[in-house]
């Protein structure tokens, strides 16, 4: 199992205009977020707003799999989603993973973006095979903000198909770049 | 660009008893799925529903985004979910590939099992390479009809992480499984 944990942040996340602001949770991405993080052996799911109204409801989801109803109609789903921890911000996250691990994690941010700096699958990959943690961040909405690109360790190349469109869900996103840096 | 389509069924698939059903349509599938299958090239992606009800809620979502408000909020979503086209069943799909292509497209089918003839990704992605049409179908609900399964050309090994976890969403197996065919 590599030593990585994923974070979905909801802020600083750009509009189509490429204004900040703070975006609203989707359900589906807690679940398949979540389902895909427990396929490919993450450590934990961050799900990452500072609204607090927001907080109570990825809460009251999270509760609803993992002690109401849903537990006992799919166990499968339990497990993944008692993978999530919610956190107010990206530096509270990183926090909680420097104690768990004692050492602050590389921060690793996707962009549709390709950078100078931008870091290839196959490279990443073999970083990941080391012991040290790594923090994976998705953005909602448009996209993570470019100050907050500018500041992380690394930055993964997009993913291209062979069509000229760079539209892919969040949620397809993660998923993919998961299986890309940590299928069996 | 393959000369693949993708076609997501709402029949017959399998409850979580593993009795046959109708599913009902999941928005977000029409979204996430459309959008990976024009990242990836593939030709047209049919959703499949012998319900008449929700066919309409499947033409009224594209109608929305293809020439509705939606379309002007949001062309790339437009052009990802105008290559769906609605079908009665999966053999009204495989009619309509026959009158574009001229020829039976061989079907491919997606499970989370393992079969002793389940096919590799690297060798499907050479198959995919001849110009001959293929049709890949996923499942809803808890997946495809064993029944139909059967039937295929083709069926893919189940998607596997490092951990013991096989539950991704639909969403999630189709983001992955054309980035493993057709990533660039």
């Amino acid at each position: 199992m590599s030593n990585l944990y994923v974070a979905l942040t909801h802020y600083p996340v750009v509009d189509k205009r490429g204004d900040i602001i703070t975006s609203a949770v989707t359900n589906l991405d807690l679940h398949d977020i979540s389902r895909a993080v427990k396929t490919y052996g993450v450590k934990s799911f961050y799900v990452v707003t500072p609204l607090k109204d927001q907080q109570s409801l990825v809460q009251k989801i999270i509760s609803h799999w993992t002690h109401g109803a849903g537990a006992v109609y799919n166990p499968a789903r339990r497990s993944a989603l008692e993978l999530i921890k919610v956190k107010d911000t990206i530096a509270d996250v990183a926090a909680d993973i420097k104690d768990i691990e004692n050492v602050d994690p590389k921060t690793v941010v996707t962009c549709a973006r390709r950078y100078p700096s931008s870091t290839g699958y196959k490279k990443f990959r073999d970083i990941l095979k080391s012991d040290s943690p790594h923090l994976l961040i998705f953005g909602t909405a448009w996209g993570l903000a470019e100050a907050f690109i500018a500041e992380a360790d690394y930055i993964l190349e997009p993913i291209l198909g062979p069509a000229d469109y760079n539209h892919l869900s969040v949620r397809s996103a993660a998923a993919i770049i998961l299986d890309r840096l940590l299928s069996a």
